[in-house]
Formats: C-alpha cells, sequence, structure tokens
C-alpha cells in the first residue's frame, strides 16, 4: 500500500470495500487525499464521496417514506463531507426504483434528498434515474471543498479521542423495527432524519488541530478502527466514558448490551476525532452552547494497532460484538 | 430553468432525469457548468458526472460475464468525459451484489472498472460496496477534468453536425440477443467494450472550435435533441448521411429499419457535436489517420427547435421511432 493510500480497519465489509482502492499505483495528478480515506480530495480542495443505500439492507419501506429514503441517503453522503471538515457544494442522485413506481417516486426521493441539502444550504444539482426489477436504490455523490482538509490518518500516541453527541440510537430503532415494535420518536428520529456534523466539523477544524476524523457510519468500534489503521496506532477506548444514548436502555436488557449497541450498531452519523492532549478543553463548553451538542472524551491514542475496551479499573478486554448490528450486518452473516 | 442550467430534450425518461436537476436556484460558488450538461465543471476544471447501470435493465447476464459488466459500466460513465472533451483522472464504484455473490464479484466488477480506467491511463479510486437482494448495480462516478470544457449548449444556426464512427452495432447486438440468437463478434463488441472517445474529443477539441458537444447513449436522434435544447436551435438530420454501422444490415430486414437502429438504438458512446460551416474540414483526414476511426457529416444546425430528417430530395420527416430500443426502452414502454 502507498502512503497515498489510507489503511483501512479490519473487516469483511471492509476486505470488499479495499478491493476497490486499487493497486498500489501512484494517484493520478491532482489527486491529494485518495482512497481509503471518508473521501477523495481533488486540487483546489474539492471533496468527492460516494455512498450507497439499498432498499431490505439499509432500511426498510415499513420503516421510513420514500422521502425519508431520500432525505437519509443523502444526509449519510454528506456526513462524509463532515468527516473531512468540508463544507457542503451539493450532490447527484443517482436512483433505480421500480417501472410501476419510478415516475411517481423519484420526484419524492429527489424531494427528500433536497431536503437534507437544503439544511445545509446546497442542492442537488443532477444524477442518472432508471428503472429496476429489483429493490430500490439511491447512491449519493456528496461534493464540497475546503482549503484543509482533515483525513482519517494523523493521530499521534497521546492524542485524546471524542465523539460528538450520543450514540446506539439509530441501531435502537432497528431492533426494535426488527422485533415488530414502532420505536419511540427520539430512537426513529436518529434512523430517519441523521444530522450530518457538517457545521460541527468545520467549526472544531476551525479552533483546533484535528489530528485524525471520521464519521460514524460502521459504529464507533468499527469506526475508531478506521482511524487507528490509518494513523497505524492502537486506540483505548475507556467503557464508562462511551456516551450511550438514553433511548437505548428501553430497548436491551442490560448496560453491556446498551454499550454494544453505541460501540457497534452504527449509523450515528456523529463524528469521531483526535487531539493532542488537553487541546479541546477550552472550546467544550463553546462546541456546546454554540450546537446544543455534547462532546465526549471516550479514549486515547497508544502506540500499537487495533481497538480495545478498558473498564474504570483499567482492566481491558476485547469489544463485545454480535447481536447488535444493523440490517446490513444481518445479511452479510 | 435559469441560464445555469441546461435543456434536455423530449421524452418521458429526459422528464424523469429533468427531476433531478432541482429548481432554478442559482448554483453554489465554483460550480462552472450546472445540471443538464453531460457532466458538472467545477472550478479549477474539474469534471464530475455518474453513470447507473443496472442488470436485467442495461445488460443481462447471458449476454456478459462479470469482468465485461465492470468494464462496460465505467467506459459508458467516461464516455461523459469525452462528452465535456476532458480529461480523464479517474472513477469511484459503487456495487450492490448478492449476499452470495458478493466476495467473488467485486474483485471481477472491480477488475473490468479497473480495465476500462488503464484503456484511458487512470484507474479506480475508491467507492462503496454492499449486498443487495435484487440485481447487480453498477454506478461509476467518473472524474476528469480540462481547462476548456465543451457543453451541450453553444451550437448556431448554420453550424454543421458530426458524429464520429458508426451507429446502431450495440443496439443490434440487444436485437440479436433478445430473438436468442448470439450475435456476431463486432456487434457484440460494440455492446460489450465500448470505447470513450475522450482522446478523439480532445484532439478535435485542440484543433476546432466544438460548439456543442455530447456523447451518444440514447442514440443520435435523442442526443441530437439534447444539443438542439441545450442551443436552443433545431437541428436537420441527413437520412443518406447518418453512418449506419455495417454489421445492423444483417441484423433488421431493410435500410429502413437499419436506419432505425442507427439513429434510435441507443449506446453507441461515438460523440455528436456541432462546428462553424467548414470548419472541420482540413482536420477530417488527420483524424480518420489518427484513430481510424470515420468522421461523417450528419446534418446542420437551423432557427427553431427539435430534430427532422431530411431525405435527398429535400422532403423532411419525423424521425422514425419504436422497435428498435434497447432493453431500457423495452423495460419502460
Amino acid at each position: 500500500v502507498s502512503p497515498s493510500r489510507t489503511p483501512l480497519g479490519p473487516g469483511a465489509e471492509f476486505d470488499l470495500i479495499r478491493t476497490l482502492m486499487g493497486s498500489d499505483e501512484p494517484l493520478p495528478p491532482g489527486v491529494e487525499v485518495g482512497p481509503g480515506d471518508d473521501a477523495l480530495v481533488l486540487e483546489g480542495g474539492w471533496v468527492i464521496s460516494v455512498d450507497l443505500t439499498v432498499e431490505e439492507i439499509h432500511y426498510r419501506r415499513e420503516w421510513v417514506d420514500a422521502e425519508e429514503v431520500g432525505y437519509r441517503a443523502t444526509a449519510a453522503a454528506l456526513s462524509d463531507l463532515a468527516a473531512m471538515a468540508a463544507g457542503p457544494v451539493g450532490v447527484l442522485l443517482s436512483l433505480a426504483l421500480s417501472k410501476e413506481e419510478i415516475r411517481e417516486q423519484a420526484p419524492v426521493l429527489q424531494r427528500g434528498a433536497a431536503r437534507a441539502c437544503r439544511r445545509e444550504g446546497v442542492a442537488v444539482l443532477g444524477g442518472d434515474v432508471t428503472t429496476t426489477p429489483g429493490p430500490s436504490v439511491i447512491d449519493v455523490v456528496a461534493m464540497g471543498r475546503t482549503s484543509s482538509p482533515v483525513g482519517r490518518a494523523g493521530s499521534r500516541p497521546g492524542d485524546e479521542v471524542w465523539v460528538t453527541g450520543r450514540l446506539g440510537a439509530s441501531a435502537g430503532a432497528v431492533l426494535l423495527w426488527e422485533r415488530g415494535e414502532e420505536p419511540p420518536e427520539a430512537l426513529r428520529k436518529a434512523f430517519v432524519l441523521p444530522e450530518p456534523r457538517i457545521r460541527e466539523a468545520r467549526w472544531l477544524a476551525e479552533r483546533v488541530s484535528l489530528h485524525g476524523l471520521i464519521d460514524l457510519s460502521d459504529g464507533l468500534a468499527g469506526d475508531a478502527g478506521h482511524l487507528a489503521a490509518a494513523g497505524r496506532v492502537g486506540i483505548v477506548l475507556l467503557e464508562e466514558a462511551v456516551p450511550v444514548h438514553a433511548g437505548v436502555m428501553g430497548v436491551v436488557s442490560g448496560s453491556e448490551q446498551a454499550l454494544g449497541l453505541a460501540l457497534t450498531g452504527g449509523e450515528d452519523y456523529e463524528i469521531c476525532f483526535t487531539v493532542g492532549p488537553g487541546g479541546l478543553d477550552e472550546h467544550v463548553d463553546g462546541f456546546r452552547k454554540t450546537f446544543g451538542l455534547s462532546l465526549t472524551r471516550v479514549g486515547r491514542v497508544e502506540e500499537g494497532e487495533g481497538i480495545v475496551l478498558e473498564d474504570p479499573t483499567g482492566r481491558r478486554r476485547p469489544l463485545p460484538s454480535g447481536g447488535f448490528s444493523h440490517v446490513q450486518h444481518e445479511e452479510d452473516g
């Protein structure tokens, strides 16, 4: 792997992504951040990412309406811009919809996508549309810009690991739907109307040197794993510090399961980043006041590799896994 | 529609694409060519386009192997760079594949995509991959660059309309497959291994002022219709001038049907462009010698709107339509 490609963390899903990253050929001129990060960065500060949503895999029709599907797919794609601390410019929308539904649904999905864009002050700038004999597919190209992108690599031993917001609510909603129950509004909203942390990431990047930055789509454990792999460091997550969403306790049977959901549930679309020791302290209050969103130190960077979980006594253990995954992981299993 | 959005030609398929172009809000800063052209152009000359391929709609599994699917989807996306006279930089590949096949097929599709990229001297630079319970979906983001993009608009009354290569072969292959016959190699190759005219478009753009430029994905009639709509002009296609691929006559029952296939079959991935009167004359031989590819004047630009077909006696008639479409049009019908 050449220095221009960013290593991913372990996992079968990421093995597949790795096949798309190409060989270790040098990157073409004008490509400043290459495969393996949250987005490509092109000369001039253009940030480009793509995010694929498939019905039955990423959502079910009984859970969300078509406009929400368009919103959610687009918000998820825009979250990759937050993960580079880039400002948004617009999206391209590719839709594959059934012959019976395409004329009615394409404008509704577009409206949802436009709503996610409008929240960030941007718009849908085109795309492609076709029929399919299968489930609906929404592929969103997010385009943004920044003069100083923050990638996944760059964490250093001694750094602190922080996350925005509270985790596990989206996965909690999925768990309830799969049980045939309707999730309470706070959980449903986390799944259906995620809020990409674009403004939050830019606010932080303007004030603090962010060493490594990623958005939480695969779950804190997996995404911190990417930060560790990209930075060629290890990350220790502090069990008691992980900010589990309050609504999650109503879904699972104990704090261990709630922690598992927060660590591995995925699709939180919060951001996780590393900063030098104490580097964030003077900004925590300002961040909370500005965004009404919590900011939590969840761990630290060490020499080594991979992720471990540390309990309050200092005892370390492997991360809990299995049983809390969203639809895609179940389908993979 | 604001001047920053390029009007499309008529048709139900394009009505759906129009829904993705957004409203007539001004384009964001840094977006130099907006929705409705073959690609977006971002400040710095970056050219971005997306092209969606769905199994059973754009191809059938019995017709092509997985590596060819990856090649073809990527070549089709790269063709949008030819349509802007841009040089290629790389692609992002989004794959939705069945759970049973994903581990085996993702690398094979990637290999096909990489082959289409390598032909242009570029590479796959990442993407997204997921399972699907439905048909395979391949979405390709093509990224290129040029200091002087050529859009669809800009044709002027009196201009000549030209195309590269010969038309109808790809649609001829589909017609044979749908009859249960195996197409001869020349037709099969046109469908399976299209060659985006990137070098050809750049060669031309360096020597001649191209007024309007598009690639032929929807068929000459439809794509010339986009040139006409974008330039707010009419286009007259000369019946006897349309360069029908030699292999097409073996597929259909007469010259009228062959002409129909060449005009409306689609997926030729040649380029069509307009130049001032006589503007290309001194370069036609050089082009043919350089690329071993024909260059044919097929019509002229007039005041007015839309497309008409003119026979050698000067009599005009509407374009033939129906019966020659590729899979997608049949599914739409």
